[in-house]
């Protein structure tokens, strides 16, 4: 059976156990703490660069989330979490590049703000000003979309989604401004693999010393 | 014919440059400058987020150069610069995104610093320690491996092989404890598309100021 080493408040852990629910993948799911498990050299031997998720499939142990995602859609392809046609295999790989490029390094400052680690104001403010251009840019490629490529769930709407989530339930952000955007957001969080995989509130307020621990060590 | 926005001197345009010419495509290559012109409402209108490359083919627009390469390989097959095998595809995949979430985030200061911005010195030692993690990480990939997929030349060798053009050329990086890397870095210097698109020395020199200022901007 396929093993994950995940943490349910990981953001890129999460986006490969929304795929395995997608999928209909059976998985064991081994939780890591990331209090320092992730630096034991049990852990350092799966992946030298201390992150979840870590897959392992057989004798293939595989990480970083994007390229764990590419995996399961080459070796499970049913469902599908990949456009074919070429120009809608590109939307979705821009639309992931983005979140990776664009909103993951905005996401930081604020997260860290929201824990009490001190982060300069404009640093904060430029965040906060930078990821509105982000939010109203995948608006605008959800006008009269269900998904991002129509009809399809992908892992575009994996990827910006979980990020969302976060916005939504942790920032605070108010989505309603990004009318297309919120509509997507509901409706992603209609299905099971979304409400399973979502962490409550109480387990975010355990983890917040471990979350602080893990942001300090981030740039 | 397709056209992309480019500058010489940006490691993500290099990465397109690269592919276009490994799969003999013919492309319109406009330099953008990076002294300003990419916030030129044009240009922001190509794309947002101001930055190269920008690729135009027919009616689509494109940013994000991993999309790109994407797009590439799925609108012109041949030659291919993926691999069709699950198991090949996510090694490549895994590579190319330890390239965006390692090796990237180490490279910035040791260029900021190379140029001469300032940066705390435990930074710039922090960033040297953990360069040789990656390297060691990549030379393990190509223990008597042509490139990073045996016999074959994919976005991997693209995507790890441009970053390390930076660490030998500009870095000043000592490539040779790491022998299997280096042999490779060798290997892809002797092909046309490397040649071509590498910049030299003097280019180097006559755009520093454009390059501290692009660099001044990264947190």
């Amino acid at each position: 059976m396929i093993k994950l080493y995940t943490n349910r408040l990981s953001n890129n852990a999460r986006r490969v156990q929304v795929a395995l629910l997608e999928k209909g993948l059976e998985a064991e799911l081994i939780p890591v703490k990331l209090n320092g498990e992730q630096f034991q050299p049990d852990f350092l031997a799966l992946n030298p660069f201390h992150k979840v998720p870590v897959l392992v499939d057989g004798d293939l142990t595989l990480i970083e989330s994007l390229a764990i995602l590419d995996y399961l859609d080459a070796q499970y392809p049913d469902p599908p979490l990949l456009p074919t046609a070429p120009r809608d295999l590109a939307q979705v790989r821009m639309l992931t590049q983005v979140q990776v490029q664009e909103m993951t390094p905005l996401i930081f400052p604020l997260l860290k703000e929201k824990v009490g680690i001190s982060v300069a104001a404009d640093v904060v403010e430029t965040a906060q000003t930078q990821m509105q251009m982000v939010l109203s840019f995948y608006d605008r490629h959800l006008i009269e979309h269900d998904f991002f490529i129509p009809g399809q769930f992908t892992q575009a709407d994996i990827v910006v989604g979980v990020s969302v989530a976060i916005l939504d339930a942790f920032l605070g952000f108010d989505l309603t401004p990004y009318t297309n955007l919120a509509a997507w957001y509901d409706r992603l969080y209609q299905r099971p693999s979304w409400q399973t995989t979502q962490p409550n509130p109480m387990e975010v307020m355990t983890a917040l010393p471990q979350i602080r621990a893990v942001l300090k060590q981030r740039s």
